[in-house]
């Protein structure tokens, strides 16, 4: 088990990469659009784990709902698991609320899923399946 | 360079602690409270990183002031490095602001400072140092 990264959304990408740039001492090691989710997503391997910076590509965007309410900040924490589907019967079972009761295709084209921040102190979890 | 650890800010951790323990399929590697900062944390190993549930054990604690004002869920991340008075040094020429202008003491007895999220993209990060 790893943590697989951190979304962290962000008001504007061309001001906040240059700090994560000096942070982590390199520049992105990807940068691309998700069009599902319409972010634009710049991504810094950190270790095992990435770190995302995200903005949104759209006002309709789930991520720029969140900007609006709550201010950019971290987003997510998306923990990378080997069976995502028993997972999910795991936790649903166990009266963890689920945003996701399937895995669904994520960035990467990896199957992911998320939980409810209802259920997990507020925090809003990514399950990313990996081998 | 590796993600540190992931700090959450919960309300009650004999609430949030068994969901996590279902999520992560453990219980908590540690649990203590660390009084300089009046907060009680379960401490969870995922791969590299850890992720931790902290709880304010007094109403003057600063978590207390964040839950209170932002409610439950992810407080901060940490990102170690090597050297962290440099790191510090850097950062602040770049412009970064720092919350911590020297390191200080914090959990195990390791060497933090914090920056401060207005230079961040509202992320409150936490430079810890390791060798």
């Amino acid at each position: 088990m790893k943590l697989h990264h951190i979304g962290i959304g962000v008001n504007s990408l061309a001001e906040a990469r240059p700090v994560f740039e000096k942070l982590l001492g390199k520049p992105p090691d990807s940068e691309e659009v998700v069009e599902e989710q319409k972010v634009r997503v710049a991504m810094f391997q950190v270790g095992e784990s990435r770190l995302e910076l995200l903005e949104a590509t759209s006002e309709d965007s789930p991520l720029a709902r969140s900007l609006a309410k709550r201010g950019q900040g971290l987003h997510h924490v998306a923990v990378a698991v080997e069976d995502l589907a028993g997972t999910l019967r795991k936790l649903e079972s166990a009266g963890v609320r689920l945003i996701d009761r399937e895995p669904r295709r994520g960035a990467g084209n990896q199957q992911v899923a998320f939980l409810h921040p209802a259920s997990t102190a507020g925090v809003l979890i990514e399950l990313v399946e990996e081998d």
